[in-house]
């Protein structure tokens, strides 16, 4: 169970890792229905390029693909980002101490 | 600037996408200033093969390694997990609105 979840973490967070796959989780968030070749207008580079980018993103379970005829579109999934957000949450103590540790000093100098 | 910001960005998300890492992320957030060979200590793997993980911790700006005559010792640096966890939270609204709607429809049932 454990390691399931932290296999999918790993694909998440890998998923996210890379400036295009995020613009394509951007643009889903956007506009929802997204055909792929749509999703690949905008970067400059080949469609089997960006189609392989969206195989890691629906690999993290972060889109899904629907077939209607000849088109493919695709959707947003959101929901295993919220795994990622609540493990660094984890964390936020961290940089609001430092935030009200700098507050603190700034006080102290004023 | 957001070409800075990007590459920050792939680097954390890059660095949290491996269990091992995590798990020193979370050692390091437990216990502050740790040596190496203390971190090293619960994984099932060589002394080179955890500094190789600690290189790419150290890569994305998520530790600070510190000499003190022959050791080396490691502390968390959280604050670029508050960028990371920044991006995600953009996102949130999507998980809540499906919270939302499941929470809706089992109303509608019941």
């Amino acid at each position: 169970m454990v390691d399931l979840e932290a296999a999918r973490l790993d694909r998440v967070f890998g998923a996210l890792a890379d400036p295009t796959r995020r613009a394509l989780v951007e643009r889903l968030a956007a506009e929802e229905g997204l055909s792929v070749s749509a999703l690949a207008r905008p970067f400059s580079m080949s469609l089997p390029a960006v189609m392989k980018h969206l195989d890691v993103l629906e690999g993290a379970g972060l889109i899904a693909r629907q077939k209607s005829g000849r088109t493919v579109s695709c959707r947003l999934v959101a929901e295993p980002m919220e795994d990622a957000m609540g493990w660094l949450a984890r964390y936020a103590r961290f940089w609001s101490e430092s935030l009200d540790r700098l507050a603190a000093e700034l006080e102290a100098k004023a």
